[in-house]
């Protein structure tokens, strides 16, 4: 029998914020409009906050490329100079209610899904998928290719799905991904189903829009068509609304974010305010593809694991076991994987279910004690990149413990122990 | 190891035409113009041929309601004479090149899905859903609800999906299908991801109609929002063109149909034409809608098992973990179910495969004597008719032995031991 203390009680409260979160898209703005603290000369990353030099490899040509990309600099000299010089402001994506996708690049200009929780009233952003390509931006690639179609993501597309988001009066996203959940996604490193049941849903408005505006809506579908990940954006800012839903509670010992940066992995608690808690990067069983192994891996940011805080991805591994193809693993690996991620959870979530273990919520909201009891660290379903950027692979990732042993020690100078 | 023997080797050709199946869903048309054999006063319905008296329950009565609504009687009593006197005919759906779901009533006028297999050439046919309500022509009720979705469905649904079909120069359905597998459908009481994936493969074509035919394409995306079961219908066709493709092989055991009607069940065998070897009923584990039990029950003919008899339905149950919910049942039941399947069947499905086997590929083409030498008979998911007409459940249905030991027989006489 668990007695109730204090910090389970605020565990609780944490958790009951983040699962009653109801996330619904209701426009697509550029960044710099919709983004709280967000200037023409900020670009947002992944990661715990670090200074300009600490940026290094992919992470840091991502941000130069960024700064190009917005027309902020002439050339990459250009750009180290106003980094240097604070000219351009680099911050946190996280700090500003938004969550990147590997490097995950925000310059003010970008167009970002906004997503608002009817819940609690806050809002999650989150910029927009690139395509298929294995060079991206987000992966620290840039080039006339990469250029070309950030054009046309943040041009057409996003102007053809946000006149239709905003004509349907929005999208509620929690019934869409509850149902994608049933259908082989885990909303992480599978967003099949979820990017067809989402272009289901505007189909009436697409159809709409296609009287006066049919090349360019027959771009977006095709876009859809070819993006399995697009929905991946969408679960990215409802998760973040459902973490900073469950941020900020006195006592609570729940993991608030997770987040990558070249450096290494960081994660905020509930309870102990904004401090990031850092430590080594993370480890991967990984599946990479021809012609790259282990050795070409870099580490380079990401904030998609805002789904694993949330409740997804590699908490709902056993949703997904078609990933094996991607990721590499076994089903028994998912299951296995998956399973362990109760044991360092506060509860399970009502709306989102594993038809595989008879339909029990996805463990959600990490208690970093539970992590350090057992020593069992977040499973993180992602994307892998390479020494030279773009993406070389997917994988299981695992949290490292350091993070949750600061963590642990800096709640119990706080509230005792 | 296994010893070639003639009739080993004709199963592996069975099963070989079997799965080359390439289905293409090319229009849609009339019953009456394109299926061969079929005037403006045949009835198609479910199962092994039955003379008229023979047809009882609520099968019967789809057939008189089916009469009444093409226009070919004024009343029950005036079809019946109909039916008595032969000016109406009643002729099995899989005489035809068709197949029925439940009582499965095809008139001249419905429309029908054209399915062509382009490997080798052969027709098949399904009608399309009549919507989600309980109450519908093909569990045996009729009245102006069930007239007026028909002809909705018949109409306006049928025409602007044909022109979107035709437009788009046919819509491929093994590759749609294979995905649907993999996004937790199982093809035959679930359909789900095939129903999204089949309406977005055709929302350019829709937004292209929009521009001339507005209030058409928005009933008809309604109507595929709602019909979470509208694939089926081609799931059913293009499992048609796969058995049909693998029977007439001489010495081959497989089994190349498998049919209910009011009276029982029945199968056909690939080396053995056109014959039916019939037996008793099946037996169900069902899921009862509220206010039904396993009494309610009543056997009034179907044909969507020809998804199972082509390896998916039952026999890719673990696919479909969330198909629990509708038809009861438990993970390791379907687990269980699914590999029980391997012991019956001649080879795994190369473009069919289960993610939670690793990708193993669908159990497909049951050999009646696997059969009968293990007693293991086929599972097949199903919806469940109550006595006074409508879906009242859906469940997990064994088809009976004595079929089987039937057809071994006149295998043995026809061929040797």
């Amino acid at each position: 029998m668990m007695h109730s203390t204090p910090r389970s009680e605020a565990n609780r409260a944490a958790f009951e914020r983040m699962v009653a979160t109801d996330p619904v898209l209701v426009d697509i703005q550029p960044a710099g409009d919709v983004i709280p603290g967000m200037t023409a000369t900020t670009i947002l990353t992944s990661g715990p906050p670090l200074e300009w030099p600490d940026y290094v490899g992919p992470q840091r040509s991502a941000l130069i490329y960024g700064a190009i990309h917005e027309g902020l600099a002439s050339g990459e000299e250009d750009a180290v100079g106003k980094f240097e010089s604070g000219k351009i402001q680099i911050e946190p994506c996280h700090h500003h209610g938004a969550v990147g996708s590997v490097a995950g690049i925000y310059t003010a200009s970008m167009p970002v899904f906004v997503v608002e929780n009817r819940s609690a009233g806050n809002r999650g952003f989150c910029n927009l998928y690139e395509g298929e390509s294995r060079r991206r931006l987000n992966y620290g690639v840039y080039g006339p290719d990469v250029k070309e179609r950030l054009d046309l993501v943040n041009g057409v597309v996003a102007d053809v799905i946000r006149r239709a988001v905003v004509a349907a009066g929005g999208v509620e996203l929690k019934p869409m991904m509850g149902r994608a959940l049933r259908m082989g996604d885990e909303l992480h490193s599978r967003n099949t189903a979820a990017t067809a049941l989402f272009t289901r849903e505007l189909a009436p408005e697409f159809v709409r829009l296609g009287a006066s505006s049919s090349d360019d809506v027959q771009t977006t579908l095709s876009f859809l068509a070819e993006s399995d990940y697009f929905f991946l954006r969408l679960s990215m800012a409802a998760s973040k609304v459902a973490v900073d839903a469950s941020s900020g509670v006195d006592r609570s010992s729940v993991v608030s974010a997770m987040s990558l940066s070249c450096k290494g992995f960081g994660i905020r608690i509930s309870g102990l305010g904004d401090e990031w808690f850092t430590g080594p990067h993370c480890t991967v069983e990984g599946h990479f593809f021809e012609g790259y192994s282990k050795d070409d891996l870099v580490w380079m940011g990401g904030e998609s694991l805002v789904t694993e805080t949330a409740g997804l991805g590699g908490f709902a591994q056993a949703c997904a076991f078609p990933l094996q193809q991607y990721q590499g693993g076994t089903p028994e690996a998912m299951i296995a994987n998956n399973l362990a991620m109760y044991e360092i959870t506060v509860g399970e979530h009502p709306d989102y279910v594993i038809p595989y273990f008879g339909f029990r919520g996805t463990p959600t909201a990490i208690d970093l004690f539970k992590v350090v009891e057992t020593g069992i660290t977040p499973v993180i379903d992602g994307g892998l990149g390479g020494r030279d950027g773009g993406q070389i692979g997917a994988g299981v990732i695992r949290a490292p413990i350091e993070c949750f042993e600061k963590a642990a020690e800096a709640y119990e100078q706080r509230y005792g122990g």
